[in-house]
């Protein structure tokens, strides 16, 4: 990591700017792909996870027998941890369920929304290193407690034509209605505009590399709803001298395995503890078997000796992290001054893991400095929200004068006049 | 408008499809301004203001001299209307602020959310052919019952250099920070990189021509939040023989009137009903300053002779259109059919134009279809949401073989590492 003392707040720019990626080249293969499965569906499909998964891909919908293979080569203890942290996962994402909120806003005037499922959802779980079973139950798991319809799931095969078997367990687990075997750019562009056997769906979700990440904005254009921009995955630690070096170096190490593209940010106003929390990273990064990710990772990464911890929450909330860990005394407190950051974990027993896998929270969260404007996954993210009205006659009479001012004050005469022939009909 | 009589469900697809527009030679001319903005600033904005507004841009930020102009020129009978307005639209829009919600997924493990304001937004309100003060209330009021602490506003000048003067009165009734003289393509790339005098913003709302909704898609890709992908603006009508055609021919002229391109549909179970929506809207066009742009409106429009309201309710539900209006008997049954729509509409008296000025309910709405996936903006629309987790050392004991299984499965040795380091260290 590199380490950078007391920087100048005109130095932050530069350590909050995350890696520029150049999508034009990406931007046409990924196009010509969308291209290519739009015109050819199910074919197109073939072609494409032959070329770029290895996969011969004779039947895309993942089938009951393969179902049944996969239950049966999950391990009983696997399959506990899965029913905890889906317990817990559905715990938190039900709080988010709400009555239709109703209120009369003028006399005779009543105004009401209500939240609704998003009919169609499609769900990508990328293969790649590591198989992303965790990621199934963040996604369909609020999916289902929204009241989706139909939440189909892609994921690639791997050489040997098959989905990973604990990726299938959690998606039968969670009420996935149907999987495909499916990657890449190739998958976002069967969800979007439907292939003979992918059905089209209305909003796709799931994080997945830059032909994934391009193809999703890429649809966008048409009408298809998008969980959220991704980018490389995140963890921002806040340390003083309460922390435990050992729990930060294993922390930063958990986010920096994800990929060598990973960014790690470690802030303190401490010393002594970047400098134990560096010689940690070294003693515990001998011992992981990812260990050449996550070097490459922290090579990228940078600690920050802050003057202050006030300074070192006005550096993160102009960095807005994805994952923030909050090593310090008083957590809570620092917790409330955080105003930009995709989720928190307060004090030294709050690793990022628990997060990824079973405290109840959502792991898909804004990355690069989204979170400034965008929220992580949610209940919510399924659903989408009607309003309604319901004007009485009385509610004409004592809201027309109004609506009549203001429509003919934009020059929008006929506007005026849909209110204006029910106030004289009623008289 | 073409009358279609009992349709197939194979001929739905072919009425629901909205007019595709080709936005690739578009594209290239919105980039090249977004880029002329990023290297250039006001400069650029002068240059662009001048030659497609045809406005000399001297001081891009509206002056208090000009706000003090703008409330003299605003009559006090609108000034009192924008009141109105403004109390119900902020009622409405209340009801959504929410206390944090926490809970205790596991012993040990606590986790919460909590919304917080964007902190910094971005308001686009168009000019051209009506001043549309009425969207300032419905981004500002939102925005500012959030809590954003900077709401800006970009709405361009007229060939007086000057911004409509209600438009003004309103960003400053509603809680604007300051306004900004720049309209078009050009104003969303100030809002998303910012200039030497207009900050650059984390999200970016309003509606605006095919320039503008273009440079709103491409600015996301560099991490830009939009409220949504604008289309022309449409209405649907479900009317039975209880309807007042009047009232009906009233609404879909109202539609008609926003622009050429506007969207307008009828369903109705009774040819008889049709035949009066159509003869009234003759007669009512007639008297209509707009009656060019809304015939042209009409041209492209329809009205559909359905089998049953049921039937109606189905082809509503594939077409999710942007306002809906349910002019029929027992239309709260009727609103809950209906799975797909922007804002419904209940009954003869609940006129479009109630939703768009001062029912309380939010008149930025999805078009397109796109409410199959989106909602209208809403005070959730300028918030975020953060997640927390605390875990305590009971917290670990409990989640720990959980966590350290699941990532263990997942191949991911330092994220069971970050759990397992604290268990040890508990003991």
């Amino acid at each position: 990591m590199n380490v950078i003392k007391y920087p100048t707040q005109e130095d932050w720019l530069e350590i909050i700017k995350r890696p520029a990626i150049d999508t034009r080249e990406l931007s046409e293969r990924v196009a010509a792909i969308i291209t290519e499965v739009r015109s050819d569906g199910d074919g197109a499909l073939r072609r494409l996870s032959q070329k770029y998964d290895g996969a011969e891909l004779k039947e895309p919908l993942v089938s009951e027998e393969e179902f049944a293979e996969a239950d049966a080569n999950v391990s009983q203890e696997l399959k506990t941890a899965l029913e905890v942290a889906k317990s817990n996962i559905e715990k938190f994402h039900a709080l988010e369920i709400r009555e239709p909120q109703m209120i009369e806003t003028t006399p005779g005037v009543l105004c009401w929304r209500r939240s609704l499922p998003i009919q169609k959802v499609g769900l990508y779980i990328p293969a790649g290193s590591a198989p992303l079973f965790s990621t199934v139950l963040m996604l369909a798991i609020p999916a289902t407690l929204a009241g989706c319809s139909e939440i189909i799931m892609c994921s690639p095969a791997g050489e040997d034509g098959k989905v990973n078997a604990a990726t299938l367990y959690t998606a039968k687990l969670c009420g996935v209605t149907r999987v495909f075997k499916v990657g890449g750019a190739q998958a976002i562009a069967a969800m979007a505009y439907g292939t003979e056997t992918v059905p089209s769906v209305y909003k796709i979700f799931g994080p997945g590399n830059q032909y994934v990440t391009e193809a999703k904005l890429q649809v966008m254009r048409d009408g298809i709803a998008i969980d959220m921009p991704a980018g490389p995955s995140e963890v921002a630690v806040l340390a003083d001298d309460t922390c435990e070096p050992a729990f930060v170096a294993a922390d930063l190490l958990s986010q920096a395995e994800h990929g060598p593209d990973s960014q790690v940010l470690l802030l303190s106003n401490s010393e002594t503890v970047i400098d134990e929390v560096l010689t940690e990273i070294e003693r515990q990064s001998e011992l992981l078997p990812r260990r050449d990710i996550a070097s490459a990772a922290l090579r990228n990464s940078t600690a920050i000796l802050v003057s202050s911890l006030d300074e070192g929450v006005d550096l993160l909330n102009e960095y807005a992290a994805e994952h923030l860990i909050l090593a310090v005394n008083n957590a809570e407190a620092v917790a409330d001054s955080i105003v930009n950051a995709g989720s928190i974990f307060l004090g030294n027993y709050s690793c990022e893991s628990a997060g990824d896998y079973a405290s109840g929270t959502n792991h898909t969260l804004p990355t690069n400095g989204a979170a400034r404007a965008f929220s992580g996954v949610s209940t919510a993210s399924f659903m989408k929200t009607i309003t309604y009205q319901q004007l009485s006659e009385d509610g004409i009479r004592n809201l027309a004068p109004v609506i009549e001012t203001m429509a003919a004050a934009e020059g929008l005469e006929a506007h005026r006049n849909a209110v204006a022939i029910r106030r004289e009909y009623i008289g």
